[in-house]
């Protein structure tokens, strides 16, 4: 391996030794602890990359199915797709339409605009056997928090994406996308720009902020306790009022709903 | 920066220096001298991600719009869809069958299985103003003669990778995807693995291999002479039988289609 800086050259690093998260931790601070710690500190134009259930978990956002009484509607749901009447309930609470009910499959817009599976109410890595876990509130402003927090202790700009893991159409498997970003565009938009040979690209926006997800996901696995990368390297224009949002489709120009 | 091999860390190398593809080029020996130029020569496992325009030149998969000439079906979908008839011929040459068309997008599924606009037909980076590319015949075999070559060249054992940018349902903008690959698998099943609370993963099948597309999309940009990417440090498992079909979800399993 050289250091050649003028090669472009993108690092993904895992940061390792993150403890359990409860609600109401730092996480800015757990952070840039571990990366010390690992000797990888944060640095300037970095970008940390962040799984959506530590973010749940650090904001509270964690329902004991125990909890929850479900709706008629929810358990007339519960029966046709085999699922739990309680998670049912919870998922419409997050929901604001059904998009595609089939095959077992409940798929609907969540309050925020994601179209996912569950609304993002997931089960997996959280302690406890009845305890689920909904997507934070404004994953935006999560992310905002987070890059700030960063700024404070440590004096360095950093971007900010949190990600969680969707189904497609069209294609098998699972990948990581960005539901929550703070200081960068999530979208790379070349309308405009030419190609090498001087033809102008037609329809070219770019969702980096899905494929800085992705590429972040190849390190955190989901079965190692890796819920935070960062990714060095890649340039990238500051941009003080990125929103996730820009990645959801809307319905009336996406021609498979 | 450290380099402590305990650590989860990716490495995303640009190729630079490729020269300007011609039918007959031998790619493998292309990249093989190109990484050496810039001292970050292959090595065993390292994941070569290649873009389909640079294997589509290299196996002469292009077309001058100037020789087709369009059938009365392409001449209709043509005027519907305010395309170029000769373009729109191409494409329903390279397709199986038209999966949506609407908003002036012609979604087609290709003769490989692939969903795409367009059947993957495409004009962008190529020399000459009538000229479009193909996609490649069967991008796993070109996938696997790259992987050999550069086994054959340097004696290393490499995965191969190869990609195009397709749009998606649901999100905006568009990604890069892998259409072929070989030696490594394109899907990670953890179906039945634990999550760190011993909780097990139900529905975890992840396209790794679209991950590490996208990974790469990140270093070669679509303006930048960067048609290729070394992505060094992740662990995969050899496979010997790796298909991109495993990537195309089948009609009836797709609640989107």
């Amino acid at each position: 391996m050289t250091s050649n800086r003028t090669l472009q050259d993108i690092r993904i690093i895992g940061i390792e030794g993150i403890p359990e998260i409860r609600k109401g931790d730092d996480l800015s601070r757990i952070l840039c602890e571990a990366a010390d710690r690992q000797r990888t500190s944060l640095e300037e134009a970095d970008i940390i990359v962040v799984t959506s259930k530590v973010v749940s978990l650090a904001e509270g956002k964690t329902v004991d199915l125990r909890s929850v009484e479900p709706s008629c509607f929810a358990r007339e749901l519960a029966r046709q797709l085999d699922k739990d009447p309680r998670l049912v309930e919870l998922i419409l609470r997050e929901t604001k339409s059904i998009v595609r009910m089939a095959q077992k499959h409940l798929i609907t817009e969540t309050k925020h605009g994601f179209v996912c599976a569950n609304a993002g109410v997931d089960k997996s890595n959280i302690r406890g056997e009845h305890m689920v876990a909904t997507l934070p509130d404004d994953p935006d402003l999560s992310a905002r928090k987070i890059k700030d927090g960063i700024n404070e202790l440590r004096g360095v700009n950093v971007a900010v994406v949190i990600t969680d893991t969707f189904g497609r159409p069209l294609r098998r498997g699972v990948t990581n996308i960005a539901i929550g970003v703070a200081g960068l565009p999530p979208i790379l938009d070349l309308r405009g720009t030419a190609d090498m040979y001087g033809y102008e690209l037609r329809v070219t926006q770019i969702a980096v902020a899905d494929e800085l997800a992705g590429s972040a996901e190849l390190v955190m696995g989901k079965t190692r306790r890796i819920p935070a990368v960062i990714i060095r390297g890649y340039r990238y224009k500051e941009d003080e009022k990125a929103m996730s949002k820009e990645l959801n489709l809307p319905e009336e120009e996406d021609i498979f709903r």
